[in-house]
């Protein structure tokens, strides 16, 4: 391992952090990040919106760590007191910096409002600051050389923080301290088995000691391998994940939908575009959210047709032509109604497969025999249908998301399931 | 203000994080409830799937805090570390609760899956520890009391980890510890205003020092105005907000639309139920997001009827009946077929409000003429249809979840907006 013996410190600023008002997923992103890159981050803290305590947690930061990042406090409110404490700490006075002042003119142009007068606070930076472009929001980010150390000023809100510190924090530390990436990783993305079957086929693996690691993640519905290499270099650590990798994929065989970033969605898209197939989507319990996934893929319009949701029985005959004595005969939580609903749905629009789910996503509405969580999800193709039945626990969006993702990986294994019928 | 002089601290257990392959939210959430109880968390503390790392951290936070919660590590897997290692650490060996056993069996029974058999690891716990019920999972959470000290093993999952704490963990320390909650905060919910626009309204009251705090938290198409009071009591704590909130509520009139935990989805569904009013959706490039949103109130069923995504021109002609000769004179984003679409869903479902959405989410798609963000909302109610233009930034994501809040935004205006025409 390269030995560069660099450490970064964040520190969040915001006194609804420490009130639980909302989640700091800020540290999270920037520690996974930073120790990719080698960094070792050894502080996290957070403050309230007080000079004075985060005047304190800046000079300590200063004196223990070579990168000292804050999120948080950039907006142009009297509580955003990050840019003027920075300041302060350092004894750099507050410049006007033209290129933001244009650019927060822009934001403001760009979305058709009239620029409010307070917003020119955040054209305002510490003499000799760096600023890093903010395409998402007027938060002025920044980058401050002290001696030899970096300080970083982020915006807290995620969609700001991630693009700044992707496109324009990351090459700035990486130029800086000359970093080589030595830590890597590469995810394996599985569906259709249970944490503990995964475990079992590949408990080997996580045991193996030495510089490849194995862990598992659950997510709701789906399985994560992950492997991770410490190594001198990229190829090297590349080349020993591959190994492994090649091993894992032997043994997890069709599980497998595909990796690192790749959501079910995403490989449901690309198995369609393969197979030059368009799809359609009935949904009642998930109330659009398969379609909501389904369309959170760029490009998805080119297999995406339209999805409906009929959540009254009324809209499932009319727009789907289910057979209202279907519905009184077997109710709309059941296997007929989730086939007729997938079936009305392929004939109704021409797709080449629909999908149809029908079930209970509480919390009302359960029965003995029909419990909360209770969940059929059907898959018609030209002249074939089939049905599972699932049951998921959890609360209302809980049982919505283990839906849409079992919804998502039947789509997956359309191919499997037709032959094995 | 009660002087109890008691601290917490978080030790949050696994490599995933560290790694950054998860975002630990479950820190935040727990500090804010724990802050609201009036007890100071001083430390927050990452280790990997490491039992020696881990038992080090353990044996620190018990010398310097009164309570100790772990968060993670209670899977059945080999890379689950955190109750063998307290165990050790504790020297208190591991003993099968029966009440967990029996637990974990029912977990697997009621979703009709077999048993795997690593999961009976679960069961074990160390001596003397109080097991507390998971009815979302598996994981064995426990509280052991330790001289004077409480130690809370919770697992990693947010949703397995929220209703253990709130049901399991809050009562038992409230007790054990005789908490009166002396931090109280409520929040004003608003729509309607940018971030700068409620600044300048409120300004005099963010500025306020003393025992009550106002504070302004920005979501994309909605501000929260925050009220913290710090008291002896509930009571007085409320009775300080309340001065303030019925102050605040006068300036911002209409613009509120809920308290608290509320959501625009959910009061939009309050609006539409004491108009006695349904509500159709047709949606193109928030994909069913809006749905999405609108179902994941308990109860939309009373009102909402159903929606229809229509992703293709195909779709929007078939199942809106929007004129061919519309989309191409003036393309599928445009103020005419947001107007036709809405049209059409409202009398295709005869239902008495429909909201229709046409936009560009990206990242392609994107002319000079139309950029990507561009967004018409259309509203149609009987013989009446309006349609507003927005321009969104960001990711795809962004810009279909500042759609959808715009969306609602304007369910809840249909009043004021019907009126002022």
């Amino acid at each position: 391992m390269v030995k560069q013996d660099l450490s970064a410190e964040l520190i969040s600023i915001g006194s609804e952090i420490l009130l639980g008002h909302i989640v700091n997923t800020n540290s999270s992103f920037l520690s996974g990040k930073l120790s990719g890159m080698g960094i070792d981050v050894f502080y996290h803290s957070v403050v309230g919106d007080n000079p004075s305590r985060l005047s304190i947690a800046l000079k300590n930061a200063l004196k223990r760590s070579d990168i000292v990042i804050t999120t948080g406090g950039l907006g142009p409110t009297v509580d955003d007191i990050t840019i003027s404490t920075i300041s302060k700490a350092l004894s750099r006075p507050l410049m006007l910096n033209r290129n933001i002042a244009e650019s927060i003119k822009r934001h403001f142009k760009r979305r058709h409002i009239k620029m409010p007068s307070i917003c020119t606070k955040q054209a305002f930076l510490p003499k000799g600051a760096l600023a890093i472009e903010n395409t998402v929001g007027t938060a002025p980010s920044s980058i401050i050389e002290y001696g030899n150390k970096t300080i970083v000023a982020l915006p807290g809100p995620p969609r700001e923080l991630i693009p700044i510190f992707e496109k324009g924090v990351i090459p700035y530390l990486k130029r800086k301290y000359k970093i080589r990436s030595i830590i890597f990783t590469r995810t394996i993305r599985t569906t259709g088995l249970p944490e503990s079957a995964v475990n079992k086929k590949i408990k080997r693996f996580l045991m193996m000691g030495g510089p490849v690691m194995t862990g598992i993640y659950a997510r709701p519905g789906e399985i994560d391998v992950k492997i991770t290499a410490k190594a001198e270099d990229k190829k090297k650590a590349l080349a020993r994940i591959e190994k492994i990798k090649r091993r894992l994929l032997g043994i997890l065989g069709d599980t497998v939908y595909g990796f690192d970033d790749d959501t079910l969605e995403a490989a449901a898209g690309r198995l369609l575009i393969k197979k030059r197939m368009s799809l359609s989507i009935a949904e009642s319990c998930t109330g659009g959210l398969i379609a909501d996934r389904i369309t959170n893929v760029p490009g998805s319009s080119r297999y995406f047709d339209r999805g409906i949701i009929t959540y009254s029985n009324k809209s499932k005959i009319a727009e789907l032509g289910v057979d209202k004595e279907l519905i009184k005969k077997y109710g709309a939580v059941s296997r007929p109604v989730a086939l007729a609903m997938a079936k009305g749905m392929l004939k109704k629009s021409g797709s080449d497969i629909a999908i149809a789910v029908t079930g209970i996503a509480g919390p009302a509405g359960g029965r003995k025999k029909k419990p909360v969580g209770l969940v059929y999800i059907a898959l018609a193709r030209k002249g074939k249908a089939l049905c599972v039945e699932r049951h998921f626990a959890g609360s209302r969006r809980d049982i919505k998301n283990q839906t849409a993702t079992a919804a998502l990986a039947l789509i997956m294994g359309t191919d499997t399931y037709f032959r094995r019928k």
